[in-house]
């Protein structure tokens, strides 16, 4: 059994995870700045934090994320779709770290389910992550769901990318939560009620997805003139968001299948909600557990391809 | 013919505006801050701004908008729907500033027309203007909208207002524009190109205001991929928020007749354009010209039943 150790990470806009693996294991981990917030350059950045793991002699580090885009530290060009974990495995961008060999993990684009263009930085490691993990994942016609900041879809087909959309469903519940007149103070997007989460489900149930415009003001109406509550509306706001992302989701994939979530705590819980009460059924993949499955697939195709 | 001097004025969250009027004439116009952003009572900041028009003794001054809310002068209470000009001529709270007669015009609120409770303030001053300014929107049944930080549509039958709806399609705009990963840096909501909202107008078009949330992704995935220039980029996700607002209106009014756009410059223009590329005709009134009609038609409605 392979025993090897590597620093695996997941090194996106916000923030840097980084993991100490030796095998399947993980033995330490640590955070540190996003790329959009670094003040030192990305590979001093990374060496300050790797720091004494490389005692415990590290072969190479393999990190996947906006790490590879323009803005951070060498842009590793979009694979585009259809790919699987071995066209990814096969793109990845060598440099040197300190005489530690460092692998960048390319994203991916492709023409999305609307015809426009799309583009993914680390949620492709933590979809092949998910397929490594479950093996009926990897046969047929199957729709995950990745929320953060920018929700995405991804459609794998036999165990290959070959759609995905975005839509920046956290990226708009957080700006018109903490700045906009519907807001209620700034916060996640989990700390809505439950039952004002609920609500804004069903009035997207009962209007459509292409009313939403037109019942996003009801948060602040109904905070105005029905005494809702501040974590009440920002519920309903959250509900109003999600129910129209899988709406329009059901709407473009067709019939949902059982839908896969990747994510963690909170967030990726209001999205199963979201795709059971559309009628389908919903099943949570752990993003940590996810991240590092993918990234230990990655490293052991590229290293069987080299 | 009527040549009392009055004072009226539009009184909103970010502006307030000012006008000294003698009869139909407008003699002086001033400028001063929103009732969001006042360093001094709000007593205080009208009556320095007022000035040395009290010289030409104003009989008294007539005010719309927010600062009938809470977070203004006096509340003035919600007047329900259906409404009509003597309706809200009927219940202005009355003031006094310095000796100065002050009448604060109330908003309304209704049950709009998804069922959800919704609120306006300034607005309905501005409707009852364009109805005053033009007899055949005094019959029947009609659309307005009024484009700014939160699109208004206003459905009037035989001149009263019945129900409205709010879309915080501005405030929308202005928080994705300048604050997010699909924007280009701040400015206001006519900046982006002609061509890029002809093009976000079609992509709505071809799938629907359902596919929003799904399609507004593609402002940065096309700068990324396509090269597309911010002007294009803005114009782009401008046609997307409008364009759903306007494809949402048509879906709970039914086949829209002609719009009435009520408002200022290249937002109205962009309103029109919109309701155009749906197959429906648009006329602009001029939103000063509107809420100047309003407050005659109010004040002298109202002095009738004293």
């Amino acid at each position: 059994m392979d025993q090897s150790i590597v620093i695996v990470g997941d090194w996106g806009g916000s923030r840097l995870r980084l993991w100490l693996r030796q095998g399947k294991s993980v033995i330490h981990r640590r955070d540190g700045p996003g790329v959009t917030a670094l003040t030192q350059s990305p590979e001093q950045t990374f060496l300050d934090l790797v720091g004494d793991w490389r005692e415990a002699r590290p072969e190479q580090a393999i990190l996947c994320g906006m790490v590879g885009s323009r803005m951070g530290w060498t842009e590793a060009p979009y694979v585009p779709c259809p790919a699987a974990t071995a066209d990814v495995a096969a793109r990845t961008v060598r440099l040197e770290a300190d005489g530690l060999p460092v692998r960048i993990v390319p994203g991916l684009s492709c023409v999305n389910p609307l015809g426009g263009p799309d583009v993914m930085r680390g949620e492709e490691t933590q979809v092949f992550g998910a397929l490594s993990l479950d093996a009926a994942l990897r046969s047929g016609r199957r729709l995950l769901a990745l929320p953060g900041t920018h929700n995405k879809w991804a459609v794998v087909e036999d165990g290959r990318i070959v759609t995905f959309l975005t839509a920046p469903i956290g990226e708009a519940f957080a700006l018109l939560k903490a700045q906009s007149t519907l807001g209620a103070g700034g916060g996640s997007m989990a700390e809505g009620s439950a039952a004002g989460f609920a609500q804004g489900l069903a009035r997207i149930a009962e209007h459509g997805a292409q009313r939403l415009p037109h019942l996003l003001f009801e948060t602040r109406a109904r905070q105005l003139l029905e005494a809702m509550s501040p974590a009440d509306a920002m519920g309903f706001l959250s509900g109003l968001l999600i129910g129209a992302d899988v709406a329009a989701a059901r709407d473009w994939f067709g019939p949902l299948p059982a839908v896969t979530v990747i994510g963690d705590g909170p967030l990726a819980t209001l999205y199963a909600q979201a795709v059971n009460a559309v009628g389908a059924a919903a099943s949570v993949v752990d993003g940590e557990a996810a991240v590092l499955a993918g990234l230990s697939m990655i490293t052991r195709l590229q290293d069987a391809t080299t």
